[in-house]
């Protein structure tokens, strides 16, 4: 709780020193991607330093303007069909070091630093399933007890 | 021409090899996936040394298996409606090192060694778009002129 807090002061004192001509960049960046049907633009989120790929989200306008905003990745649920700050329920928060799309405006790439795991299955990133030496392998161990992750 | 001959019948021998068991976990693995209601899957491309994000491109079923068997990054173009085997026009082909999937089975991130250059633009990827202290920027040189690229 403590954390969360502190986090939102922390927001709060970015939003207010925002400048207009950063909103403005903001709208036109919002513009400029292309949303699919369901409003929604896919969001891949790497680990900025070593080049790890952590997981890939979901979009809308709301999420992206939030993330340029908040300076965290802030993606759209398509589960609970709401915005979801990642890392409020577990900590494991995306603080944003940059922001880019691609040549055909439909897809995000985001630079992060992940706090501990990405991962609902407590393992640094999503993308632990493989072929590899022909076989179907599971190639990355859990970091940390999804209990603990989510408190229970 | 001789380089798309050559690379045939690299494919051809590559499929004649092919054990029963391999075409058994390639079927798995298509059991497993999430395809969409279009019946396609993201896949993000990575080059497998330099940890570069490529790429996204989608898959569909046929896609996938083309994708493990040929080893090569073959997608699926909405534009075209047909199986796109990247590089057969450019020569810039990705030679598949490792086919990885994720937690919820519905995004796929391949480990490919990008021959050239990735992106249409003749950038080397395709995300060289980015909001950079607070400005919209281009954050990456063209490689190859497109027209060299596509033979024009």
């Amino acid at each position: 709780m403590h954390e969360s807090q502190s986090l939102n002061s922390s927001v709060l004192a970015r939003n207010v020193e925002m400048s207009d001509e950063y909103t403005e960049q903001v709208k036109r960046v919002l513009d400029i991607l292309t949303f699919n049907d369901d409003g929604l633009i896919p969001a891949i989120a790497q680990q900025f330093d070593t080049g790890e790929v952590l997981m890939m989200g979901w979009m809308n306008r709301d999420a992206v303007e939030a993330t340029l905003t908040e300076m965290r990745g802030i993606y759209w649920s398509r589960s609970r069909n709401a915005l979801w700050r990642k890392g409020d329920s577990s900590g494991q928060i995306q603080v944003l070091k940059e922001l880019r799309w691609d040549c055909d405006h439909d897809t995000i790439l985001l630079q992060v630093d992940q706090t501990g795991v990405a991962c609902h299955t407590g393992r640094r990133n999503c993308f632990f399933y493989a072929v590899r030496d022909g076989q179907i392998a599971t190639i990355a161990k859990i970091k940390t007890d999804p209990d603990i992750l989510f408190g229970k």
